[in-house]
């Protein structure tokens, strides 16, 4: 009896550290999205400024750089929450 | 009733560091957030005075690029809080 | 009698770690919101001693960018608050 309570308690306290995992991770996924998709939104204001009358190219550009952030950084969150 | 005792003690020691990990995850999460849209927005108004006449396809692409970001925070935010 | 002494001082320590995690994350929220409204309003402020006449345009991107890092932080220190 004294095993079993043992065996059940330790593996709750491993249960806790995995969310600890999932939040630090999910965390560092924004942190990663938030420096890189601000480095692009960044730059194409200032490009599109010095440029104007090429504001749909960059825009398009910016959209594409942006959306391959933006899925890696979904997927992420996605296997982060069903693991 | 001493084994119970200590099973039902360590259990509770798991769910904190669940919640640690949620903090964490949840503060780093707008760390990368108030970086993104800080450059974005920071260079925006800085391209504008710029530009001034491009302030309307400027403004547009800042929204555009700082939704991105808004939108990963808040899925990560929501992903967390049900975790 | 003395297993549920054991059991309500461990308890008392899981719940500490839990608001260990609340206090980082909602200090974390703040220093990222800091940073990124630091950024939009310090270049906005700039950028209007650059381009006076172009301040309104400025002052509302600025109030734009500034209130989506708003409304995340804010989210966060509720959701963290529930928690």
């Amino acid at each position: 009896m004294l095993e079993m309570a043992t065996l059940l308690a330790q593996a709750t306290v491993d249960s806790g550290f995995g969310t600890l995992g999932v939040g630090i991770g999910m965390g560092l996924a924004i942190v990663g999205a938030g420096l890189g998709i601000g480095r692009i939104g960044g730059s194409a204001v200032e490009a599109i400024s010095r440029q104007p009358e090429a504001s749909g190219t960059i825009a398009t550009q910016m959209l594409i750089s942006a959306a391959l952030i933006e899925g890696a950084t979904v997927i992420a969150l996605i296997l982060l929450l069903i693991r």
